[in-house]
Formats: C-alpha cells, sequence, structure tokens
C-alpha cells in the first residue's frame, strides 16, 4: 500500500519526539485524523506558544516565561541545587525535600560528545556563589554526572563553600536481587550507621 | 515551583494522544522547546494538512487523500478482507499476505459501549458484495471483535457468498508456557492434521 503522504510526513514529525518511535508515531498521526479541526488549531497554538515564551532564567537557567523564575524570585539562594536538565528540577520540587534554588546546566561534561565546561551553563553559577553556604551537586549517578560533579566541587571550593552530593545506593521499594553490580558495592562503600 | 502556563498547555495536547501520559506528555513538551522555530512551523503545517488532506475512500472506508483509494483501485475486489481500523489494513499489509481488497468499519459491536450496525461501515460493505467471491473477517480475536464476526457472517451468508475468520490459536515464535488460557484452550480446539 502506497502510504498517505500527509500522515506520513506528520509521522515523521512525532518521532522527532524523545522515545518515540516508527509504529508509536503512526499511532499518533492516526488519532490526530480523529480529532476536531479546533483541536489541531489549539494543539498549534500550544506548540508555538512554547515556542515563543519559554526563554531561560537570567540567574539560573531553567524554563521560564518571564526574566527570572519564580523560584529565583521567591526563595532563599543560599542553598544551589545543581542539576543537568529543567526536567530534573520538576523531579526535586515534586519530592518536596528541597527547599533551595537551582541551577541548571543544560548538559553534562562529554569528552566522548565534545561537550566541554564552555558548553554548560557554569560560568553564570561561578558568579552568584556569593549568597551560597553550600552547593549540592545533583547530576544523576551515571560516568558523565560524576565527572561533571568532580569538576565542578574542584572550582567551587576554593571559595571556601561546601560542595556536597546527592546520596547513592539502592532505591526506595527496589529489591537487592535486581539491583545492578555497581549500585550494591555503591551502597555497600557507602553505608551508614543505625 | 509554578507551572509554566505555555509548557502544561502544551504538555496537556500531547496528553490527548493514545498512550501518553503526565510525564511523557511534559517530557515531549520539553523536547519542543528545543526544536528551532522552523521545525514547530513545519510540526504544524503537518498537523494541518493531514486534518485537510486525509479522507475516506467512498469505497471502503480506508484513510486515503484522493477520492478512491490505491488499493480500491489497482486490485481485484473478489477476496474482501473486513477489519475494524484503518491500522489494520496497515498491519495485514505489511505481512504482504493478502493481495484483495479491505473494508474498514472503524469500529466493532459493542452493547456496552452503545456501538450498533449503524455505527458502523456496514452498508457500504453490502453494497461491494456483487464481485466479492470470499469475504475473509479479521477483527480482533476478543469478545467485539468476535461479536462483529458473528454478526457480519450472518448477514453475507444468504448472499451466497463464503465469509472465513482468520485463524486463532498460539503466535509464531511466543511460548505456551506464557499463553493465557483461552489462547491455548483456542488451539488446542482448532488443532490441525499433520
Amino acid at each position: 500500500m502506497k502510504e498517505i503522504r500527509s500522515i506520513a510526513a506528520l509521522a515523521g514529525r512525532f518521532s522527532a519526539l524523545p522515545g518515540v518511535g516508527k509504529k508509536t508515531a503512526l499511532r499518533y498521526a492516526y488519532a490526530v485524523i480523529d480529532m476536531t479541526e479546533e483541536e489541531v488549531e489549539a494543539f498549534c497554538s500550544a506548540l508555538r506558544d512554547v515556542k515563543s515564551s519559554v526563554r531561560l532564567c537570567s540567574v539560573c537557567g531553567n524554563f521560564t516565561d518571564s526574566e527570572v523564575c519564580d523560584i529565583c524570585k521567591t526563595r532563599k539562594a543560599d542553598k544551589i541545587c545543581v542539576v543537568a536538565y529543567p526536567k530534573d528540577v520538576d523531579a526535586i520540587e515534586k519530592s518536596g525535600a528541597f527547599d533551595g534554588v537551582y541551577h541548571v546546566l543544560h548538559g553534562t561534561l562529554s569528552p566522548m560528545d565534545n561537550r566541554t565546561p564552555d558548553d554548560l551553563n557554569i560560568k553564570s553559577l561561578m558568579a552568584r556563589l556569593g549568597d551560597a553556604s553550600e552547593v549540592i551537586i545533583a547530576t544523576n549517578p551515571d560516568v558523565e554526572g560524576e565527572a561533571t560533579a568532580v569538576y565542578l566541587a574542584r572550582l567551587i571550593k576554593p571559595f571556601g563553600i561546601p560542595v556536597t552530593r546527592i546520596a547513592q545506593g539502592i532505591s526506595m521499594g527496589s529489591e537487592l536481587e535486581y539491583a545492578d553490580a555497581v549500585t550494591i558495592s555503591q551502597a555497600l562503600g557507602r553505608r551508614t550507621a543505625l
């Protein structure tokens, strides 16, 4: 069967989204056929709105629709939590366990992918260290996240500000049986007194 | 953190797509922020194109961008394969095992959801039976698919045209161990001579 050009084109657009394969993209495209014209127009406006209204907070680099984001506007900037991506801010905010401010690097160091410190939002982090009493590095516990954490710690420590790293170990609710070897050895190495 | 209005709005649009939850929708919305303006415009055009160009084939009811679809235009209409949805046509075409024409019902009978024969594309099926030497019912092997198959068979048989149903049993490459009880009992009941 010859594919219908417009459906194939839309599926191609959908497959540019993260984690969307050919089959899923086609399924999404079929769903659009079932939408009303108003819904399709609203979809278009929503796409454009995001592109035109979202920018980066001039202080922390997180997504915002104003000059400075709501978190930077309203919270004390003594504890700065450094994350790789805006979605990590959402994850930590959802936990409700942190009431300080964030700094979004927009990436991690990766010699493999040619991402050097100059490609990350690090300069503006150094500029706001004046008010900080602690910098928490919350990059992912993978090779690049670790490398970024070590790099930042070396950079910040000369300022006399404590730099900490989020704890690594067995996730709550997970089972030892299914944990990978590195996680288990980390959990053992970082064991705490009861 | 107060959500950014435009990101939340776009995520809401994405979550209208099949199988997309809140978390995935937000991930898609973030991906749109990283697109160029040209990409977003192309996405919009693709959405609109599908809505404006795709319609139903006047013969078989499948999606097409002309009056009659390519399959109906080019193939012999002696074998008609009846399916519930356009995506089922794609699945069968991909198998390469069928060279006849299709008829898309756009649904299955479901007293639970108040879907009666009048809601399905059945009238136009009856109108094209003249050329048919066989009607193959390829609805899914679930309660609604079976009910629809039985209903159509009763409707078509008086015309003296053989009505067949796709075989049910253990899928190729799957393991008995993991097959559900109904599938196994069907596979046993419909066993064939070797």
